[in-house]
């Protein structure tokens, strides 16, 4: 047996909150979802206006985040036409997602979780799970 | 952050040795699968006469017992018609199994991962899959 | 390396007309699937009046004969509620089919494929099965 | 009835061996799926650090390779925008895999099994996939 790092209920609602916060500041309501190092659902809020097909998006790119060990913005470089990756969304029965707005979390190293936001454009995305990302991240420092 | 249990690949080897051992000596060659504590599989093999149906059997059983910390047998006994679960079975994709032959593998009270075992009768799998439990408990203590 | 029995295109067609010639007899078209040894489909045929919905069925009987290596009659015996399958068809992304009407074809104690058969009543369609089961083994001795 | 080359448990764990070794070696810790000649699972090691997103890739490029008899790096080759099977990759349920880490074994110019990995960069998940392939080719040699 060995020992890993893994999120606290405090450590999802950090990144949460500090996501929400964002959102709120560039003016468009998201839907957050954080997972674990292996991309299942720890933590939800779909904020007042967020989408309803943001729901599905935002799980999806937390967990490819986690589940890949890469931003989904990243994947999305490598998997255009022509690509090493191309046709890798089709993978994990539609879950992986490839473009911007999951990141995962690394600690120590170590995967330890991820953040996807959606319901704006992908770059907006990206900045809200950013957010979080660095939440957590000057919490542990 | 946290540090929770971990299976290493000498644990997942020693419960897969022990169940493959267990299978030969009651006759009946096995699909087994093993997880870590979220279900995602470590590994699997289809012993020379394990059945095809039985490879999804197998890593669902071990999946189910993982994620539901319990194992298939005693979920299988609370879903029958008119059982509280009764219906459970097509949740998560179709992957959540209610027969005997997976169980969860609890270290110091934690859920830690889980074996899954098809091709003979649901006792049969379920006495394999068990092999592979013991052996680890006991490689630990 | 190994070598293992496999059907040809003439024991395929062997199964199928015997089965169609059954069919014809009890006055019952029906929709005829033949799988190699791992379930996969080798040979399918809607006869004139077969069924829409039984073109899944036969093939998931078949599928379920050869890759269960038991009868799907047999099967349903045991995934009755308390059974010591209940829930099973619900493995195998749904594919798992529990009613007659599909049934394995073992030469020298070996799985080799199997026959489903939808459309009539299960009993009907298991009785269409057998012929084409009996037809490929009195073709091999 | 005719016979079949088949790969034995000894041959799955000749190709898994040196898979690992290879990954060992480059320093990327892969998940290998070893499948037979039906793309049907036999054998599957996630290594300490494999990704889980990667489970689903390995199983499935193992598949692709087996299943279509084509290394799954050539399926992209002719998947591309414009290209012959442009849009494959959504067919068989999602599995069919086109982009490098999943090779098929032939012998004596007939399918046997595949090898799929995936972890690294497609090329390297193509070089541990190739070193399981010619550790087999060796062996029968």
């Amino acid at each position: 047996m060995k020992k890993v790092l893994a999120l606290t209920p405090e450590d999802a609602l950090t990144m949460m909150k500090a996501a929400e916060l964002k959102a709120k500041e560039i003016g468009v309501d998201m839907d957050i979802a954080i997972t674990d190092s292996n991309g299942s659902l720890l933590m939800f809020h779909r904020m007042e206006y967020g989408k309803i097909a943001s729901i599905d998006i935002a799980i999806n790119k937390a967990f490819t985040a986690a589940a890949q060990r890469k931003s989904t913005r990243a994947y999305g470089e490598i998997s255009q036409p022509g690509g090493p990756t191309y046709g890798i969304e089709s993978s994990n029965q539609g879950r992986f997602t490839i473009f911007a707005g999951g990141v995962p979390l690394f600690v120590e190293g170590q995967i330890v979780g991820a953040i996807g936001c959606s319901s704006g454009t992908p770059d907006q995305d990206e900045a809200v799970a950013q957010a979080g990302l660095e939440a957590i991240k000057a919490s542990l420092s």
